[in-house]
Order: structure tokens, then C-alpha cells, then sequence
């Protein structure tokens, strides 16, 4: 493991900052210091400043490949989708019936194969030993919280007790497949559990 | 692997039934018998008959020891108290305080460390390679759905459903730990979420 202020590259030529220039690699280098950090520490310990270090370039570089730190994130998880569309489209339209359509968004990512496998590895990582622990936890709080919370005003608390409950069916029905559960058809699932979402959600 | 229909021992004495009769150490290949099994496959697919081939013993000595399935099964899973009493506490009292009953009950294993971690090692366990799928599937399906379905006349599904928020909730408040759910008082917890968990077990 590299420190996490990682000096010059011995081999690297002579440079104004002392850092390395962009390359091709660079924006790969910077993900994978961000996995790597992602899955050491506590989100809050991974700042733009500490993934700069871990892959030996400039924070300017950090920023000037991926704009901010949930961006950032949000490409480390390397999610077949814009949280933000997913996150936007929930609260979009009626309040009153965002636990359906924060329900339905769920479903409709873990019912399509291609949405569901990058999830289970993330919850398979994030469940074993701990080591994934910061890629489920950086989602929620470096991803889901802050658009939930600037952009809807809602509680973080209230929030994460809404994306638990889904998490626990994703453990219940699709990692574990435990039945009947696991052979609910959706539509009786969206009725069901949709007020129990909505109940967090609503101001 | 022993094969799962292991025939007489080649030192062991004959016998009537050519099994293996009861001796000290019986009691506990039953118990390891029914964990790899767990493991292995899906709950249903642990019978006692299974089980019983497992451990190279007669079906009659596995309910000698252990009684019913159940009982195997929640010996197997070395909890640190009864599910049943767990179970009966939450369906004892006023059907509109069973969420609430079943939430406090929750908490209060979870924030006692020697109940936490037989939990922690289920949860990760069944969630990291699927290998412990089955004992966290046979807790819920062998476990909690016969008791809650026969005793209370629940529906496995809504039983399923209140199950997975609470176990969604392990996973963001003690597993990974995220903020700002880990450092919430448990009050709070309770009087936020009994009322989700009441919708699944009201009648």
C-alpha cells in the first residue's frame, strides 16, 4: 500500500509542482485511488485533497477530470446510471406520492439484470468483511444524502431509514432470495411497500 | 465432503440399523451436519432426513436430541436466546403495539454486544460469498416465518417485508455504519420507524 501522500515517482522527469501531469491513465489512476480510499476509510475521510495524494497528481487534476467530489464518487462506483436522474426523478411530481416512485425507481434498477449486478457487488463487498463497507456508505452519504437533502430539503436520518428498507428487501429478495418474498410479483411489492417509503419522505 | 448418504463407518461395530447409535458427540455432528447443509443449500432442502444421512445417524436420533426442525435449526444457529421467546414477546399484548414491540425487541439486541455479534456473523456471512445464504434464509424461513405464520396467523410476506427493514437498518446503522443512522439515539429509532413495521404485522 502506497502512502497516502505519495511522493514524486522516481522515475517521473522534472516538474513545476512536483506533481505528475495529466496522461491518458490519469483519470483511471485517479478511480482507482478513490476505490482504494473509498474502501479504507469513512466517506468523509475521502476528500478530493487525500485521492490527489493517493494517485500522486494535483487536486486541481482531480477537478478539472471529474468537476466535484460527488461526481467523483459517482464515477468510482461505476453505476449504469446518473444517481442524480434517479435521485431527481423521485422527487419530481406529486410529494405525496414520491414513496411509490422512490419504490418503483428501486425495482425497476434490481428487476433489470444490467442494474442489478453492479448492486449486488456492491452489497456483496460492502457485507463481507467490511472492506467495501466506504463504497455502500460513500453512495449513500456522498451520493443519495446531499441531492436528497439541498435539493429536497429532506432529513438524513429520514432518508436512510427509507433507502434501508429497500436494502433490506434487496438482502431479503434478491441476495438471499428467501420465499415468498422472493417470488412476490412487483406490482403486489410497489403496493405494499410504498407507504412504508412514502412515510419518510413526505416533509 | 462426506457424501450426503454416508454409509456405516468402517471401524464401527455392527449394528442393527447400520447407523451409528447415539454417542457424546453426536449432539454436535447433528449441529455441523445442519450448518453445512445451511450452507449449502436452500432451507427447504434441509430436512431431517438430510441432516440425518449427513451425520451418519438414524432420522430418530436427530429428533431424540433436538425434537423438531425448528429446534435443530435454532440450536444450529447458536443464537444467544430462544427465537420463539423473541417471537412470542412480539405477538404477547396489543396487536397495535406489535411494531413497536418488534422494533424495541430489535434494538435491543442489536445494541447489546453479545447480541450483536452472532447477528454481525449472520448477516456477513449469508452476504458475502451466498456460502451462508442459507442460515440467514433458514433463520428467517425455518425460524420467524413458522412462528409468526402459525402462532399469529401472519402473512409470510408482510412478515418478510417488516423483517427486511429492520435488517436493511442493521446493515446501515451497525454494519456499515453510516451517518448520520449509526449515531442516532435509539428512542428516536423506535418512534421513526415502529410505525412501518406495524403496517406488516397489523392483520
Amino acid at each position: 500500500m502506497s502512502s497516502s501522500a505519495r511522493p514524486e515517482p522516481a522515475d517521473a522527469p522534472a516538474k513545476r509542482t512536483g506533481r505528475r501531469p495529466g496522461t491518458p491513465d490519469t483519470r483511471g489512476e485517479i478511480l482507482d485511488a478513490a476505490r482504494q480510499l473509498l474502501a479504507e476509510r469513512s466517506p468523509s475521510g475521502v476528500t478530493v485533497r487525500a485521492v490527489a495524494a493517493r494517485a500522486g497528481v494535483d487536486p486541481a487534476l482531480v477537478h478539472h477530470y471529474f468537476g466535484t467530489k460527488r461526481s467523483l464518487f459517482t464515477a468510482a462506483l461505476e453505476l449504469p446510471f446518473d444517481p442524480r436522474m434517479i435521485v431527481r426523478s423521485i422527487l419530481d411530481g406529486p410529494v405525496a406520492e414520491r414513496g411509490e416512485r422512490m419504490t418503483r425507481t428501486f425495482f425497476g434498477v434490481w428487476e433489470d439484470p444490467s442494474g442489478r449486478e453492479p448492486f449486488l457487488a456492491l452489497l456483496r463487498s460492502a457485507l463481507s468483511a467490511g472492506s467495501g463497507a466506504g463504497l455502500l456508505a460513500g453512495f449513500i452519504q456522498q451520493v443519495m444524502l446531499p441531492l436528497a437533502e439541498h435539493e429536497a430539503g429532506l432529513d438524513g436520518r429520514r432518508v436512510e431509514l427509507a433507502v434501508s428498507h429497500l436494502v433490506g428487501i434487496a438482502v431479503l429478495r434478491y441476495l438471499i432470495a428467501v420465499e415468498p418474498l422472493a417470488s412476490t410479483p412487483v406490482e403486489e411489492l410497489v403496493a405494499a411497500v410504498a407507504p412504508s417509503v412514502q412515510r419518510y419522505l413526505a416533509p
